[in-house]
């Protein structure tokens, strides 16, 4: 089988374009999550019609196609769980528009997400999702994850920025959706059926997306609370008020004293706070919905309330949480990050559910999160060699799971599904539910050979 | 089969809840379009249980069942083709909850949209699709057709809103889709399949809405133009300018005559008119984006620019805007709205190419649009009882399609396809979409019950 395939790369795209060698199978074997497999061979396509070729190949010979960014998901995405072929996107990463008149960019999938952002950013305009993760990750793997951010409250994630796709069929036709209109009810939504699909469903060969005027203005706080339950009815008042931050992003004790062991910050290292941003084209309307914030951080306790003095100092808040998940890291030898989203009342009551969660199991547990749209990453720190240890993350993770799903909230809010919530997804969705994804699994892909045994379906 | 489908409607809801009496069957023969048909039945269940059982019953005997709202589609949507059952879901007209502190409503389908304006609007929050037919149309049906309306350029379309469903699944499962949450990375989006599906998939019997908080400030312009065409080329320039206008509408001479044949508010008979409206917090920010705006009239050489003077003086321009399908059907005895939706650099072009397709086809087409996002509404006005009239028509308006699909458009933005544009939505989507599209159709009703013969799956 091994060698089937090797010859109809070496024919379908030359000795350049793809790869048995040890070293890059390796590469390949795993991403940011805890999982590994090694692949039988890796591609670079080039084409919308080399990765057709290739799929269709792969699906006549039931040989496991793997899509793959740049590899970041963290919840074992793109690894190639069956081996078989993982396909590198990387090298489609040209941006072939940028349309100020009609609003949209059209891009390959392997572009990374900081270079779309460089491109706009000269015609101050932006794409919003903004993942911390965005120097790294593709917009293909943004869009099959879904990918949010810390604009997700005011400006949404990818699914509300993707207009049309193209997209490679498993059984190599490829496919238009969607339209280059800021509107349309023609069909069926095809596009929002691969945003967010994992892999699982097509290759996302090209994708036109919506771009927005970046703000003008722009005013940022923070506030200190003893507690994060504070915080979390800080979170649920604010979202209620009428005022949208642009940015509301909440951080625990835990995380606070890693960023100051790993910069000078020097962040006050109380139970819990908050990072707000409102934006604008005026700073009298950035000024405005501040202060309504800043009454309603008092009102829940807040024990210190500053506003950022200068821009550099606002850049400076953004980038320590953005680097949270990186000094996180250095605590612990093994990271288990969750990703669930709450309804936004519930917010105070998971952030005190999971200080008791943590000292139940005995487990570690730094939280961050994009409060705004209820948006939690408690991150379970561990040591990855103490078996005992392991078992009791994941008895808290299951546990967490299930509290997740009883208040009325989803597994994740942007990493996605992947291999590490696969077990749960019937938690979440009722039997109707999954019964009719693995029904459009076998629709789209009979024979499964797109990123099998993930997602559940 | 009438006689086992009334005798298990009797059964099911009892004699009040269904309908065999003429002049209901004629009632539900039409909606807003021109086509007609007659039922043979017409039920109007209360409960999703209710739904449900029909369903599973019309599965099995093959009866075709066409959900209805309000009946005011505008393209043969609800009309019900092959006959069989209307269900009409206006009994189901519960708003189960309004949550500020989750910032989401859950309503029933036959929730009229204006009823949900008015139970949001003491807290400040509301819905932002607001379709013209807002007074009459239905959640469902607004559901069902993605529907739009004047504040799609900032604040976008049904779709945006929807954050979970439950539905009807033609074999009487009921199917929770979604999530009570912001955002949500778990799972293929099945929620965005049901949105816009014109009730081919399954019938939706509860609706969970994200509900946003009212801006509190707004400023009101119009400005008028000789030709359509510049007023298209301002639109442009203002959707790239970095402004997003929170209402952008485009009014033709036809249609001012109209209104003001039809009201005392003397509007300029111009070539062209552009109504704008600037929201946000403060009358600052919404000042200095109205001066941008008025700018780029100016720029585009503007006859006159006229703020309004007063929230009355706004009011009532909004209204003229929202009455215009109304006085224009006073025009002539037939009339048929287009609702094509063209990428933002094409408006201009698209507003000189209907002048001269009216002339060549010696049609009369009035012209009004959501032109903030590229969504135009030339509405063919005839006689429908003149047939060279009538040919002339068609002819004018299949090469209105071929030239929207051909500029990169869409043939609707808001008003779905249905009866009178499925046999041109293979212009528009490629033969791998419609293939697609009909395969899905095939996956959630084998049998083909639910509203059969609509948009062409
Ligand atoms: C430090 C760090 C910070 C992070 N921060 C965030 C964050 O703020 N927000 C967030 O949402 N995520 C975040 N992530 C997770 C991750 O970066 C995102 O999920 C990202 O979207 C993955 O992109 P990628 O290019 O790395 O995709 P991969 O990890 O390579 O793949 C992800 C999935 O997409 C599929 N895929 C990739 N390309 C295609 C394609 N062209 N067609 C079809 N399927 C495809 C793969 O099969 C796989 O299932 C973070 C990760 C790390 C390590
Ligand atoms: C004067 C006028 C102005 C209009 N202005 C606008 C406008 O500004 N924007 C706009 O978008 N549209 C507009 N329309 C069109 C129309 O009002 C919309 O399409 C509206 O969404 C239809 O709602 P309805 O309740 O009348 O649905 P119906 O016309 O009864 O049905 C529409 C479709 O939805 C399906 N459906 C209805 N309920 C359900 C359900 N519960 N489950 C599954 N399927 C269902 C039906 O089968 C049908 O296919 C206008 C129409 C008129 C007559």
């Amino acid at each position: 089988m091994s060698e089937k395939l090797y010859d109809f790369l070496e024919k379908t795209v030359g000795k350049d374009l793809w790869t048995k060698d040890l070293i890059d199978l390796v590469s390949y074997s795993s991403d940011a999550s805890l999982n590994k497999n090694r692949p039988e061979a890796g591609v670079w396509p080039e084409t919308a019609e080399q990765v057709a070729a290739i799929l269709a190949f792969c699906n006549r010979e039931k040989i496991p196609v793997t899509p793959r960014g740049a590899g970041t998901g963290l919840t074992g995405l793109a690894v190639p769980v069956q081996g078989g072929l993982v396909m590198d996107l990387g090298r489609m990463d040209k941006i072939l528009k940028v349309s100020l008149d009609d609003r949209l960019a059209v891009v390959q999938p392997g572009v990374v997400y900081a270079a779309l952002e460089e491109a706009l950013d000269p015609y101050g305009f932006f794409f919003p999702p903004d993942p911390a993760s965005g120097k790294v990750a593709t917009l293909g793997g943004n869009v099959a994850t879904n990918a949010g951010g810390m604009k997700g409250a005011k400006y949404g994630t990818t699914k509300d920025y993707v207009l049309g796709l193209q997209v490679a069929l498993p059984d190599g036709r490829l496919m238009r959706t969607g339209s280059n209109t800021m509107k349309t009810s023609s069909g069926y939504n095809l596009t929002q059926l691969f945003v967010g699909c994992e892999g699982t469903l097509g290759v996302v060969t090209e994708i036109t997306l919506k771009i927005n005027p970046r703000p003008t203005a722009n005013s940022t706080a923070l506030a200190t609370f003893d507690k994060m339950e504070q915080a979390g009815r800080a979170v649920t008042d604010i979202m209620k008020s009428g005022i949208i931050p642009s940015v509301l992003e909440i951080i625990d004790n835990a995380t606070l004293v890693a960023i100051n062991q790993n910069s000078d910050m020097g962040l006050p290292e109380v139970g819990g706070m908050l990072l707000v941003e409102t934006d604008g084209y005026t700073q009298g309307e950035t000024e405005y919905q501040l202060e309504k914030v800043i009454d309603l951080f008092k009102k829940n306790g807040a024990l210190e309330v500053r506003k950022a003095a200068s821009d550099e100092e606002a850049q400076s808040l953004w980038l320590a949480r953005k680097s949270s998940y990186a000094v996180i890291s250095r605590i612990s030898n093994a990271l288990l990050v969750e990703d669930m989203a709450v309804p936004m009342s519930q917010v105070a009551y998971m952030l005190a559910y999971l200080d008791d969660l943590a000292a139940r199991h005995k487990v570690r547990i730094a939280t961050v999160g994009h409060a705004g749209d209820g948006n939690l990453h408690p991150t379970i720190c561990f040591d990855g060699t103490d078996e005992e240890e392991v078992k009791r993350v994941h008895a808290a993770s299951k546990e967490l799971f299930k509290k997740v799903v009883e208040v009325g909230g989803t597994l994740t809010g942007e990493h996605g599904i992947g291999m590490d919530k696969a077990p749960y997804m019937s938690l979440e969705h009722d039997q109707a539910a999954m019964e009719t994804m693995r029904g459009l699994k076998k629709f789209f892909d009979p024979n499964n050979i797109l990123n099998p045994d993930k997602m559940s379906v």
